[in-house]
């Protein structure tokens, strides 16, 4: 293997950095490929939340070099029947328990191949119950890394599990509702509204009304700074969603909403 | 220093990631040692909790490449006169303050050699009294790992202090008591009472029945799916000890107890 | 590029590591620059704090080897007219904003050329308004990793925003007024009062009063664990700042105080 290519693996789990568990993952991985390129994505997702990884997977795994290995362990399942899968479309390749993490990512690219990882000859002996993790889905990302193909690692399969990530209605010609997605460290509510909604006719976005916890918002900025600190506006986010932000304070505290919260959008 | 290999360098701390105080180890490392790979077990140890290392420690080092330099900074003694040593088993070398918190991990090795890391000349000057992180570990890490031979960084001692990591304790032919170890992200809680205690007679579970808390529980699971949310049960966990969990939630909050808590392991 | 050299990039951010914010730049600089070797110093830098970081990166840069890049994001003014900057010293590259967060490290240097990022061709494109650490930043640190030429990155300009960094007082010939800086995850407050004006007269620390919310310390310690557990005192940090500290405490605790508050160094 070139060093000069260090293929990535970029992980993105639930297990936070107090427990050895991503320790332990990173471990393996080097074991069989001492050449990969290990990068954390965040190990912070709440415990068991596949929503959660599925949007912080669509939200970056596109920002990483042609060939990096997404590897997602969200898997309240581990254990039981669900699948440890492998998807490689053209630039990338996802290795997750088929719980349907996966698909909101997936969903931007037109053709994939899925295989079932199943191959135990490249599992970690002896096979735990509690903590694959380590024992299926690091190993698989290593040996895809050294290039394994992925034939061998399982059997083709056909079909994924589909997760339903939540999406915008169009209630009428000019209103949609959608909700909070995540609260980032900012306190900035990324909502499911994509912005481009706001600039279909133009670059200038049209007059709006957007309704959230009782309030109405109707100021959009096309930065932080152009706001007055303290003030509630719209921005076109760095995900392709509508936020709700305010300037130098959190939107979320003013507001007092949580993830989930109902948000209306409606051009005037 | 052949680049293929880039031998590990793993870092266990109790300094958080909220200071530099990792960030600055690194940078003295790479410093000495540009080659080196070096990653993170976890540097949320429990400021001081020797104890705590020590478990992670055991629970993580051996899923590292042969030839990985285990490096822990939980140093309370820092700048007395405690001893900073080099330990060398046949597969890892391990550097640490000479305060216990290598014992549990180095107990599975049948034979190793220590060594004082007193040789000043492989210190970062000036040697602060505060962060032998920074001015000692770290630069033998980087030494060591740059070929220099351990019998060059220190004199070869023969005793290094031992830790007293609890062990559970055999009451009568089918009675144990133990302790909750850990607790982990996911509210799972470690114990000392090694998982084949249930095993010892074949690969069904007999019938038990474990206090903790003042609940029994007589379930096990072999996998976290296979329980209800919400039902406590017991289940070998991937560190080779029994814990006390609950599908998709906390067991801790269940049954509200911490660390140190007894548990009572009945054969019936 | 030499993969045994590896040129080091080092981030310090407000990004925290629960949101994707840091993986996607790590993404966007392996994108450009595979062989470059990102380093965490911390990403737990109080939102838009400017001083916090301006005092991490001061702490921390002159551990890294030579020819690091230091990639310091926090950046309030995300999307306004601040300028993305590039500082070079003899030793050491700076990028960050223009908001006077370099300007206590740069200090150090007796000589640097400043440059202002403004060559679009280096920007990732669609350029936002509210992540610059990923499309101005992250890219701009991985071009110059890859050895683009600091002038093509940019303009030379000659003045840049000076953080005014709190510095101690004298008060008259033997007493100082100063404040507290940072509290690390120990406890131990950091002061902005240079170590040595205890020192001044040689090695053994003249008879002292330290005055901090209204308490009096007048122990001085060489390490942590000199002192009894519980004991206030103060120490020679490892940053070069007299601390006041506690044996295995919190001072922070015992005291009741928190960063800005007031200290007197009075010598008697």
């Amino acid at each position: 293997m070139n060093s000069e290519i260090r293929p990535c693996i970029a992980l993105t789990t639930d297990f936070g950095m107090d427990d050895p568990y991503v320790g332990i993952m990173k471990g393996v991985i080097f074991n069989i490929a001492p050449a990969a390129n290990i990068v954390d994505v965040t190990h912070e997702i709440d415990p068991c939340d596949i929503q959660h990884a599925a949007l912080v997977l669509k939200s970056s795994y596109s920002f990483f070099p042609r060939g990096t290995i997404h590897l997602v362990v969200v898997d309240p399942g581990v254990g039981s029947q669900r699948r440890p899968i492998l998807v490689v479309t053209r630039d990338f390749s996802f290795i997750a328990p088929d719980n349907g993490v996966l698909s909101p990512a997936i969903s931007d690219s037109l053709e994939f191949r899925a295989y079932h990882l199943m191959n135990r000859r490249f599992f970690l002996q002896p096979l735990s119950n509690t903590f694959h993790g380590r024992d299926v889905f690091a190993p698989a990302a290593a040996w895809l890394c050294r290039g394994i193909p992925p034939s061998e690692l399982g059997d083709e399969i056909f079909s994924i599990v589909e997760s339903p990530f939540p999406t915008a209605t169009q209630v009428d010609s000019c209103r949609w509702t959608g909700e909070i997605l995540r609260i980032d460290r900012f306190g900035n509510l990324i909502t499911n509204l994509q912005s481009d909604l706001l600039f279909k006719e133009g670059c200038i976005p049209p007059t709006f009304r957007i309704n959230i916890g009782g309030r109405e918002i109707s100021r959009f900025c096309l930065s932080y700074a152009e706001a007055l600190v303290g003030e509630l506006f719209a921005i076109s986010g760095s995900t392709g969603f509508l936020e709700i932000s305010s300037n130098q304070t959190s939107a979320a505290k003013l507001l007092q909403v949580g993830r989930h919260q109902e948000v209306i959008l409606e051009l005037v």
